[in-house]
This record gives structure tokens, C-alpha cells and sequence, in this order.
């Protein structure tokens, strides 16, 4: 099958008719990336090219206005691309594994504000099934008068619950300058929708050791969505979790609407992980449950979600935290609906530890990283 | 609780300033419907009624330009409200039952096309698991040069395969005009995503003594589906079963984006059966098992899916049709899934008939309307 | 030219590859509609059709799952589609003129709600321009509770506006039992957004000789607009007038997002009149005369605009009416920018009569189409 | 007038039923913020606040889970918002003006890719009208591989462009670390719709004295935008020109859907200058002169066009881009269309030079900032 692939030629769509210079850097293109072309016999719109065939080429060749479209891949696979019948990539981190038979739970606060909240919502949610810790220091607001997380305060008091829960934890960066002191930190990049199309973060976190989940942009389309996970991963961090959260719609009984259908797109097209944020899709507590059954039941690897004892006391995005309770019966649906398909969720191994440093490490590390 | 109900007002918010016609306009339809008025002390923003109430009064109001929006609703519960802690409505047709501790799936081709075919594809469907049989007699299509369906030849074909193997039939009516002709034949009526908003069809509809199956329209809101709903219950029929098949989206990795938000939102605030429609939702038959476990796992009270053991062959949607095989699947993922919430798929009970007049009673039946 | 379009074969793109019983639906289709056919030379997919070509084809093409995509019309050129450089349709209704050099206002209120307000509505209208006179007999609503409008006393209203002012009428028709009734009285039926996709109503009209103004489905693409306009013609009714009133949106600034694009693209692809509805975009009177101007700017051949002295006082869509004064400046805006590409506003022509059947007539009159 | 302003106090609707933290946390902010406040007499919904008022205390409510809406404002006027019956602001930049009686015309390249076609165009818009001349070094890509700009080698070619055709220059910035190397060059900034949300370069920009010209998400509501531009504002930016875009619809008969709605709306509620990008929205350069005209028709402040010779060279959005002969009819139809309100377009006015100091320097200048 390998051999078939191999053989398989790139096929461009022209425009027809065409003008010279379009011709002309058509040409050109082929020429330097080092294709041999001809046109199928008869056709002015059918080129076909004969040549090795790199993850840059469909790109580079969807640029020029001459070409209506790029028919088919030939060995041009992008880095996002499953290879013809391959295996799902399973992201570990600390124990926590995303894809293959692997699923994990994502929980905290949405911002961290209290340190001594912070921690106990650690617990509640690691007893409750979650293998990693989510919580935002710096926090993207439509509205710069808005609560914009506690930074690097906030960095210190996820380190902490990481040091004493044993979590593993997910946090979000917003700025390419902010990289390398989140990720002293952090276990986890979080690239949030605001920033799935910010192309000097993502460049950044291609350069980490550290996954990256990466989240929808608010209307992104799915090759949109793989092709920003394209920046990280052409970086050489081949470790992006993709992560529905839900597109912009007309209809407002939920914040967004979440697409199920995606999430069972991408896990055929990609070998990288699906998550799915059912509290931001949702926006309301009462129905965060409901999106998370729907996603996992879609196959999603996993699911990040908002829990808060005492939402009122929150400055974002307080309407849509579940209560404890809520997150155990949303943990327990999550394992029985895996458990038609033969998975599992996934715990944090790690035992708890008084240092930091475990995640800081500069290296990259191979070792965490296993394809199922 | 009901007491407590009745005892809270009807309030209004009102546009600030307001014109002089445009508060005699409120104020006129008040005393028409029989409320006496008056502002929130202080406000001249909330204008709180007492008196009656009744389904119709939110929509006179919310027609009102001084009117900004009917904020509480008072008695005037609309009857597609759920009542306050009341149960699903029970819809049975024949031993497929839909809401409450039950669901349903309703399974066969787009359109009828070869009787054989219709009764080979019936039988299949129903050793899987279906408990109605759908198949589309008259077809709307976007284009009018498309295949819209063999009409009354396509009804005898429905009649035979009920007659035959037992299973109730649904199928889709498009015109005021055919609402006798098509309710002489089929079980229950197909309301599709373009004629929700057709007020003469759901009017005609309302009179009707057979359940109606409303799909949501491709844009509209839950709003206007209840809405819509609303068209057939004011005209005395009781049994709307509604159907979230998908609204239309930027992206096109899906025929429409199905919003499983809708579904769980829906068995909130109404007490009909919600349905999903994975088929249409999805319009390619790789993804139609993944939508169809969301549906369910989100709370649907049942599927409807395209069947057809040779897609090939077909004029109508071939391309979203899944195999017998691949409904069976979807038959023990829904039962698997319902058994969660302690659950289960209805099975159509009535042994097969020669004659067809049973589905035709012209007389309002209530001894198949249950409330759970 | 002719003879070059007459050369032009049928492209289609087929699936590669193609189940056997798809390639069997193709080729037979091929030869019922009497092409041949060959593959272009070494390509599976691209099937080259030569023969006659008829407008029907390209749906039926379109219908089969093997069939990707008709790539290249050939001869098969619907009904709506402009002929190669073909000049634009003028439809004209009792001296208002539509297309070519000419536009034309159409005003009113948006309901037919008392008989006196409506004369002197008329007369201000066309004193400022107007050269058709809008307003609904039947309303299509979204609630059932609203006001539904006045029926057929609500079209006596009309015709006596129009014996007294000589201005033509455009009012909704909903059901197609209601087209002869409507057609009595009306000069031009109008489709509402809603029965855009209403296919029994779109043949009903396309038997009348009457034009028929057809509204934009609130999320119809160009295409589908396209094809419902086809429902129409293909029945005979060469006149249609297509109308762009926006799209939903998930911005709520305006009531619907006013597509110039598609005017403009409208304008390109075919030869039918475009007008726009800059009201229900708008849904605010505010912003009625700038969508108008925009419109107008981007090549619109007319508007329809509502206009109401005391909005206050009505049923529906009271906050987007304009005043009178409003309407005059909208008038003037349109003249002006018409006057920018040579092109002027059209005024009606017939002097005001007491009888009311001129519009009544049951013969196709070929006599008011003209192409410029 | 002002007084009646001033006296206006602010009012919030809250939740009902309030959880004890919801409301203790609302208290709590009111006394932080220096608000005394009172429920309005009967009501628990409706809290009114009496005290000074910030432009960020909007905001800062909006974030508690308690409170549903600011019904209003009171003094807490955001920067973006015009004050009631205020002026536009008109934005000069080396003689190009935008709002009042002013608009202006930016065209150019969308890429920069060669000194000696810049330098073409750059004299060849000039004469046809344009007073800025606009050009990307850095661009925003949806695929990594695809051209990204030439960098700094490209705002070397524009600093020349500047300086030998003395038209002030805008460029695109994405990275918040390149604020100070593009401000060294470029008049404007040009913050393009992926960065509209980048709060981390938004931010950098409110420190500059340079204008910014920010583009509209690709489905940001209009509040999300003004929103985007109050991060610049409150920085002490005085100059943000917004720029409408189009936003991703359902259709693609246009690549983004102009929204000259939104255009009209933002003339109202802000004082800031308002743009239009009708190359993007159209994204085919058919259109690009129709949805010119809508814009400007529509109240905008001016267009920025994408103009090239020979779009079959180009590596970026060539389909776009408009040759000099439509563009100079682009001029016409922009002079044409402001003459109806009183309105003209503005010219650059400085001398050609040879040095690039002029747009460098790092004072806030206010001289450029007039207010009309």
C-alpha cells in the first residue's frame, strides 16, 4: 500500500482559461520544488505532476491564482495528515493519555483567583477521574477592562497544586513573549480560539517540548484548524492536541454551537488527539453535560471542563462551571460511553512532588511521546 | 407550586422613551386581553399585568414595536412549554413509542423508489431494530428538475410495505392540498427543513389526527422551531415530534452542522420528543453512526436514518445512505447509550396487515397519547 | 457565438473511484437524456458528454452520488442563467419598469391594516417615487398568535388603493390555494423569505402571467435562490423578480445581513431584475436609508421599502417603517446613484381608474415583457 | 443636554433568583467602583447605581455570572463610544484624512514582492486618487508554507516607495515584538482580522503614536469590535480607523460577506473613522468595484483596495486584486458618491523626500489628531 502511495502523482485544477503569467508561475513552481508535470491528455485543467512531493507543496501551489484547487496530495502529506491507515498518536503527559485507546479528563477553574481554591478544586477533581489540571493566569477578554487573570501569581499557584496533587496541569499563553515563562511551568500549552490564528505564538510553541492544545478558532473551518496545527508541528513539536469547542451561530440558546460532526471528521483525517470543551460550547452549566456525553460519544480522546464550587464568586465565565458533583456524573458517563469501544480513561501517575522543576526541562523529550 | 404559578405576573419591558401611540397601542391591548397594568414602582421600563393569561398573549405582545421584550411570561404558557416539573409527552404510533423512558428509530430509503426494494429494505431495517419505516413519497428538492419522488404511486408502495412487515410509516407531506391524500396512507406526517415555516401545511396539519414530525428549519432558531410547533398544537393536534437535523454552517466537512446543544436544550423547556437526524445532518454515510451516538447521547428520544443497500442506484441523497450493516451498529449503539439513563429502544408491536385503512381513521384518537 | 456555445460538451466529475452500480446510474442517465460520452483522454474522472442539452440536465447530473460536480454547463443552460453577453431582462407592471436603465421603489406598509391609512400612504409614496405599492393581505409569521393580516379584506383594500392612486400593487401570497384569489387583485405576487423553498406555491405561480417578486430564503444560497427563481420560470412565468433582503447572521446590529455581494453576483449570472429589501435587513428604521443606498450603489434594479406615518400603531414590524420624509431622501438617494451609471427611476404610468380588473386578467401578456 | 447625562445613573439587570455569593460579589464591586446603589422600587431585577462612572465598569459588571446585562451605561462611557450628538473624529495622516468631510482611498499590493512594482503602483494609485499607499511585508497566512511576506526586506521597499512618491504608507503588524521595526517605517498599522483578538499586540499598539487601522474579526459582532479597538484606545491611541471586511457566511459567491449594516451602525455609536476592505470581502475581482461603491454608499470613510497589473505573478490573494483602469473607476464612483453628501476624498500632500525619518518618531503627536 506504502508503494501505492508513493506512486500516486499530484493533480492540479486549472483555471480555464489562463492567463501567460499564470502559466508561467505555474510553471515555475513545479519546476522548483522539483516536479516533472504534464497536463492528462486532452485537458487544459488537469495537470499532473510526477516528482518526491513535500508537506509544504499543496500550500504552496493553492497560493498561485492560476490553480483552482489541489485534486489530490500525491506524497505531498501534510504533517497534520493521518498516514493512509495509521495509528492514532497517543499524547502522554505525567500519565494522562490522550488518543488511541486513551481518553483523559481536563478540569479546574477557568481563571485562577485563590490559591486555597485552587488546590481544592485540584483534589475534588482528581478523585473525581480528571488526569489533568486546567486553570487560566492569563486569560483572553473580548473586553480589556475585563479580569485579565492573576499572570504570574497565578502561574505560582498552579505549580503548587501541580506539586501537591500530583496533576499535571493546562494553561493558556497569549504571547510569544510569555512562551518560555509558561512553559517553566505549564506541562501543557493552551492556545485558546482568540489565538488559533496567531501565527507568531504558534511558531513558538512549534519550538517547545511541551504538547500544545490547541483550540478552534470561533469560525475557523476544520482545514483552517489543521493547518494552524500545521504551524506547531512544522516546528518539530509533534505533540498538538486539537480541541472543539463549539462555532459561532446564529441560535443563542448555547454560546456556541458545538460541532460533533467535526470532531468525528478530524479523528479521520488527523493521527493527532481530539478533545472536545463542552463548557465553553455550552456557556451554561445545565447543559455542559449533555455537549460532553455528545462529544465522547463522537469519539473524542478526551474533554476540558470548567468546575467551580461556588461559581457566583468568579470574575469569568462563571455561568458555565459545573459543581463537583456534576463533573463525577460527567466522569462517569465518559467511562461508560469509552467502554462501548473498548477504552479507558486515563489518570495522572505521577505522585505527588514538592519541586517544579519536573516540568521545565528544556530538552525535547521523545520518551513521552508514543504512537498507539 | 401550581398556585404560585398562577399568582406571578405577566411582565413586560418596554422601549424607553416610548412614543404616545406606541404606549396607547400597549396599553389598548391589555384591556383587550383582559390584564389590569402597572409599572414596577419607579420604573417606566417594566410593566407588570395581572389577570388570565393565555398561550397567545406573549406573541401579541412581542408584536408590539413599544414592546422590547416579554420578560416573564406569567400564565401565558405557550403549548409547546414544558409545564413547570412535568413530564416528556409519550408519542406512540403502533408500539413505536417516543419520549419519556423511551425512544425510537425510524429507518429506510430517501425516497421510494421500486416496491421490492422498499419491502426487502423495511424488513432489514426492522430485524435491526426500527419501529417506523420512513421513505419519501413527494420530495422536496432544490432544484425542480431533481427527482421529486413517484407521489401517489409511492404512497401504495409505503401502504404495501406496511401492510406487509407490521411497521408503521412516516413519510413527507409538502402541500396544504395532499394532507388527505398523504394522511389516508401514513402513520405519521413529515414536516421538512423547508416547509417548517409554512404556515398553511402546519395549519392544515393541526387538524390532523396523526402525529407530525417537524424537522428544524435550515436556519432557524429553537425559537422558531417551537414556534412552528406551536402552528400544529393551537389547531388541537397534540403530537409534534421535533427533529434537529442540522443548520446550515461556514464549513463543509458536514452537510450541517447538527447542534446537539438544540437537543439537550429542547428536552429542557419542552415536552415533546425531540428526534435527531443524523443522515441529513452529516450527507456523507461515514459520519452518520458518530452524529447518531452524539444525538442520543445528548437526550434524543429517537433517530431517523437513511438506509439503502446500494446508494449507487438511487436519485435522492445516495451519498448519506448507510448500509444495513452499518444500522445495526447504530441500533446497538442507541440501545447501549439509552441503557445509561436506564432507557430503551421501542419495538413497533402490531403484527403485519393486509388492509391499510387502519392508519386512515378520520376521528381524533386520544387512546394513543400518553403522558409519562 | 451561438455556434461556439452550441460546441461547448457537458463536463461532469465523477467520484474515483466509482462503485459499479454508480457508473451504471451515470452512463445510463447519459443515454436517456441522448448524449454520448467519452472520458477525457486517461482521466476517470472527467466524463465529456456531447448532444443536445437541455436546462433540466445539470440537476439531473448533480442527483447522482457518482457525480461530484457538472463542471461545465455545455448546452444545458437553465432558464435563470444570463445567455452569454445577453442584455437584461425589463419586466414592467403598469409603467414601473424593472432592469436595463430602469429601477424602481416599491412602498408601503408592511401590513394592509385600515383602509384610509393605506390610501393616504399610497399617495405619499408615489408623490415621492414610489412606482409600486406594497402591502400584506397574508402575513407570514412566526408566531401563530400574530397578526396574520386581514385576508381578503385586506386585498379589497389594495385594489381600492390602486383604482385610486393608479399605483400597481405587490402583495404575499402563502398557500397555494390562495394564488387565484391573490391574482385577482394583485399586479405582482410577492414570495416571502420563508416560502422561498415552497415548491407547490412556486408552481402554482409559474402557471400565472403575473410577475412574481421572490424573496431571498433567510439562508438560501445564491444557487438555491437561483433554483426556486427556476420553479417559477420553468412553468412559463418568465417574469421574476429576485429580491436580496439579507441573510442570518450571528451579528444582531441588524435584524439580517444585507448581501450586496450577492446583488452584484446576481447581476452577472443572470438576466432577471434584483432588487433589495433594505427594511427587513435593517429591522431598525435608523438604518433602513443607508442599506438603501448601498443597494442601490452596488447595482440594485429597485427596492422595497416599508413606510408607515405612525409606526406605534401597527402589528408587524412597526420599528423598521420608515416615515414618509425617510422615504423621499431614500427616493432622492436612489436617483442619484441610478443617475451615476445613466440609468433613472421608473414612475408609473397608468392614470388612477375605478375598476379594478385590469390586473385581473387570465391571458399570458407578453405585451409587458420586454428585453432591453 | 450634558447634565441630563451626567445625572443618569447606571442600571443592571440581574439574574433572579440571586445565589448569596452572586449578589455579595455585586455589592462588593459596586463599593469598589464608588457606586451607591438601590433596587428600583418592587423590583429585584433591576439595580441602579448612582455614582461617577469609568469606562471600564461596563465591563467589570458584565463579567459577573449574577448580573444578565448593562441595560445602560449611565457615565461609564467606553472610549469607543461617541459622545451623544459628538463629531466624527478625522484622523490625518501626512494629508490623507478619514472621517468628517474626509474620506481616503489606500491602495496597493497586497504583498510586497518586487521595489521596482511597488514603486509603479505606488505612482499609479497616487494619480488616481489613493492617499496611502498599502502594501503587506508580513502576512498572515492560514498555511505556514504558504508566502508570508519578505520581511524587513520588505518595509525597506515601502520606506522607498514612501519616499519617492510622498505617500504615507500602511502595513500589516502580527507580532507584537515587531511593533517598534514596522513603526520605524510605516504611517498606519494595519492590524489585520486572525490579530483583531491578539490583546498582547492590540495592546503594544496603545502605546504608539501611529494610527491603527484594525480590521473586523471574521465573525466578531460589532460590540466584540469595538471592544478589540478599546484595547488600543486605552493604551492612550487616540487613533483607530476600523475596518469592515466582510464576515464568513454560509455562501461563497463572495470569499466574506460585506456587512454594510455594520458600516452604518458603527457611524452612530462611534466617533472613530470607519473603513471598508471590499478586496477581501469580494475576494474575486469582479465584485471588488460593486462592493466599493456599497461601502461608501453605505457612510464609510474610505476603502482599502488591493490594485496590481498582473495578478498572475503574485503569490497572495492575486484573484483580488483590481488593474489600475478599475480602480481609477473605483475613484470616480468614491468622488461621485461623497459629492452626494458634501463629502470628498483627501490627497497625500507632502513632498516626495528622500528620508524615512518623518513617520519614525516616538512622540505622541497630536497635531494630526483634529477633531471635526
Amino acid at each position: 500500500m506504502v508503494l501505492q502511495v508513493l506512486k500516486k502523482p499530484m493533480l492540479l485544477r486549472l483555471r480555464d482559461p489562463l492567463t501567460e503569467s499564470e502559466r508561467d508561475s505555474i510553471f515555475r513552481l513545479c519546476k522548483e520544488l522539483g516536479y516533472s508535470y504534464q497536463f492528462r491528455a486532452g485537458s487544459k485543467e488537469l495537470l499532473e505532476l510526477t516528482g518526491g512531493g513535500a508537506p509544504s507543496h499543496r500550500s504552496l501551489f493553492e497560493d498561485l491564482t492560476g490553480i483552482l484547487s489541489v485534486v489530490d496530495n500525491g506524497q505531498a502529506r501534510e504533517l497534520n495528515m493521518r498516514p493512509v491507515g495509521g495509528p492514532d498518536l497517543v499524547v502522554e503527559v505525567a500519565g494522562a493519555r490522550f488518543g488511541g485507546e486513551w481518553a483523559g479528563l481536563i478540569a479546574g477553574p477557568c481563571a485562577v483567583e485563590r490559591a486555597d481554591r485552587l488546590q481544592s478544586i485540584a483534589e475534588r477533581v482528581k478523585a473525581a477521574g480528571a488526569c489533568v489540571l486546567r486553570g487560566g493566569a492569563y486569560k483572553p477578554r473580548t473586553s480589556p477592562y475585563s479580569f485579565r487573570g492573576l499572570g504570574e501569581e497565578g502561574l505560582a499557584m498552579l505549580a503548587e497544586a501541580r506539586a501537591k496533587t500530583g496533576l499535571p496541569i493546562v494553561t493558556e499563553v497569549l504571547d510569544p513573549r510569555d512562551v518560555d515563562a509558561v512553559g517553566a511551568v505549564t506541562d501543557i500549552f493552551q492556545v485558546g480560539s482568540r489565538s488559533m490564528a496567531n501565527a507568531a505564538l504558534l511558531t513558538e510553541l512549534g519550538k517547545s517540548n511541551k504538547p500544545v492544545l490547541l483550540k478552534r478558532g470561533m469560525s475557523a473551518t476544520v482545514r483552517e484548524f489543521l493547518l494552524a496545527a500545521e504551524y506547531v508541528l512544522m516546528g518539530g513539536n509533534e505533540r498538538v492536541l486539537l480541541c472543539e469547542r463549539g462555532v459561532r451561530s446564529f441560535d443563542k440558546v448555547t454560546r456556541n454551537l458545538l460541532d460533533v460532526g467535526a470532531i468525528a471528521h478530524l479523528k479521520r483525517v488527523t493521527h493527532l488527539p481530539v478533545l472536545a470543551d463542552p463548557s465553553h460550547a455550552a456557556g451554561r452549566r445545565d447543559l455542559v453535560r449533555a455537549l460532553a456525553r455528545a462529544s465522547m460519544a463522537a469519539g473524542a480522546d478526551g474533554l476540558i471542563i470548567e468546575v467551580h464550587p461556588d461559581p457566583g464568586e468568579v470574575h469569568s465565565d462563571g455561568a458555565q462551571a459545573v459543581s463537583f458533583e456534576e463533573f463525577e456524573r460527567i466522569s462517569a458517563d465518559a467511562r461508560a460511553i469509552l467502554k462501548l469501544d473498548g477504552r479507558r480513561l486515563s489518570q495522572a501517575e505521577v505522585a505527588p512532588r514538592s519541586d517544579s522543576t519536573a516540568g521545565g526541562g528544556a530538552r525535547k523529550s521523545t520518551s513521552s511521546l508514543k504512537v498507539d
